[in-house]
């Protein structure tokens, strides 16, 4: 196997998927040709959203189902089948489909290994969708490198998908008898439900500084001591959330309300009473999925530590 | 000041500019109208080279100076004053200026907050140059957000500036008498000059996944445990370098030698020496302003408190 099982204590949802990339085949055309046989399998996406088996697995397809004008992209090698995911045609469409609830009731249920794979083919559909042009030259350009490039015949330039880096982060007060955790609302969320704060790390910055700039921005707190928890790729459309947890040594807050609606500091008592969803709780906790949840759940375990 | 100058005990070059991005001026036209005024400094490239001082710093203008058909790209307020970086016509080059002779001079010397400093609005120039059109629809797009955004009238869509997630790795393996890291030598490199593994993190991978695939495509090993060390903005031309350290049970190599062309594992006493530039060194070290060569520190520190 080319990964262990233990890469990390904290496993996030959308991480952990079993397969082998192969990069030596994604490079090389002779043996993508080689691999296209009649054991490989396709994962085809309606809108972005998966077919499902009656189990709730990801439903693969035989590669001869690929639609007309439609092109394959190389997922990777399992059990010596070559994976690929359909990319239909452009539509022209420049946003993602963001919210659509069936993709929520498609990954609810998903096995963790299919959830994940479903996230890297979910994000490179969607790039390749919006990315059908040269950003240097204007020009139309084409798949490449199996799926993992773009290029254009036009000016030669190579393009590859996008990965966005995402500070998301505790901010953390000791006020010398208990220590308490800063949460949010964003204005898209339900009443109640708040989250860590979160935003995308920016050229010239390293990930400790993104995440004092963006506590600095959305609550007015000055940060030290930036420890990195975990992260997650998190294919909506393409970000990488990197969780991490600051120390502030004055809570006081200034909010930007354009970003946030309502912030505020909660004790371990308030944020367990959350994670284990009491109805008495002062907030409704992140969804397990969202890497908001491991942040806090580690918080919590730290605690008990202590 | 919005920031703590302790945000982390590992201080990677290119990191601690000292300058409020003020986002909440970037996205109001009218406030950024106001900060164009007499107080407001401009850096000037030359093919991405900057201007400096006698004293070896960040040579600023007044933003009076900004060339025919140059936009000015908000950086941020420091003492008061914006400061912009001026944005040439496109010259519809394809790819980034990467080994120019002259910035490596230029940075040599340069105090660590203006390197900082250089490495963002170095990223964001070298972004707008390559991106004068818009990839969902091939139109031309135009500056927006201050320089933190180019708009699409055509379609509407918005680009932001890209940042490249890279994970850089050291792996470790300890037979039961010593620990050993793993150093490899690209193509490119000049001989005995090595350094930590590396590649970018692809969509639907994790920080821990993208170095453990990394490692199996490059080296063939299988590691666990990974664990994160550092970050480090590194702009050429857009990359952030994350840097972690991952533990293997089976030290057995197996090269791409289209990555690197040797890899070897190093004892404490080998880096060491290689780290006090001893010319009896089996290699020679990263240079201090790659985060390959605080990699390498941290883990000779880990070593010595064992
Ligand atoms: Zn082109
Ligand atoms: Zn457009």
């Amino acid at each position: 196997m080319y990964k262990s099982a233990d890469l990390t204590t904290i496993k996030p949802f959308m991480t952990g998927a079993d397969m082998d990339r192969a990069d030596q085949i994604r490079v090389d055309p002779d043996k993508l040709a080689e691999v296209m046989n009649w054991r490989a399998r396709l994962l085809k996406l309606d809108a972005l959203v998966p077919g499902i088996t009656p189990e709730g697995g990801l439903l693969w397809n035989s590669l001869g189902e690929l639609g007309e004008n439609c092109e394959p992209l190389f997922l990777g090698m399992q059990e010596g089948k070559a994976h690929f995911v359909e990319l239909p045609p452009r539509d022209g469409t420049a946003r993602p489909v963001q919210y659509d609830p069936r993709v929520w009731q498609a990954i609810a249920h998903m096995p963790r290994a299919d959830l994940a794979l479903y996230g890297a083919a979910r994000s490179l559909v969607d790039w390749h969708n919006r990315h059908g042009f040269c950003a240097v030259c204007g020009s139309e350009t084409h798949v490449a490198k199996g799926g993992w490039a773009r290029h254009c015949s036009n000016c030669g330039a190579e393009h590859f998908p996008r990965v966005d880096p995402v500070s998301i982060m505790l901010a953390e007060h000791d006020d010398g008898s208990q220590k308490r955790v800063l949460l949010g609302r964003q204005p898209r969320f339900p009443a109640k439900r708040l989250s860590a704060l979160a935003g995308f790390i920016e050229p010239g910055e390293s990930i400790e500084e993104g995440v004092a700039r963006e506590l600095w921005e959305e609550a007015g707190i000055v940060v030290r001591d930036v420890r990195y928890v975990t992260s997650q790729p998190w294919p909506f459309p393409s970000s990488l959330m990197i969780a991490c947890i600051a120390q502030t040594d004055d809570p006081a807050l200034t909010l930007d309300t354009t970003e946030i609606e309502e912030a505020h500091w909660f004790t371990v008592d308030e944020v367990q009473a959350a994670m284990a969803n009491d109805p008495e709780a002062p907030f409704i906790a992140p969804p397990p999925f969202a890497v908001a949840h491991d942040l806090l759940r580690y918080w919590l375990d730290q605690q008990e530590k202590n």
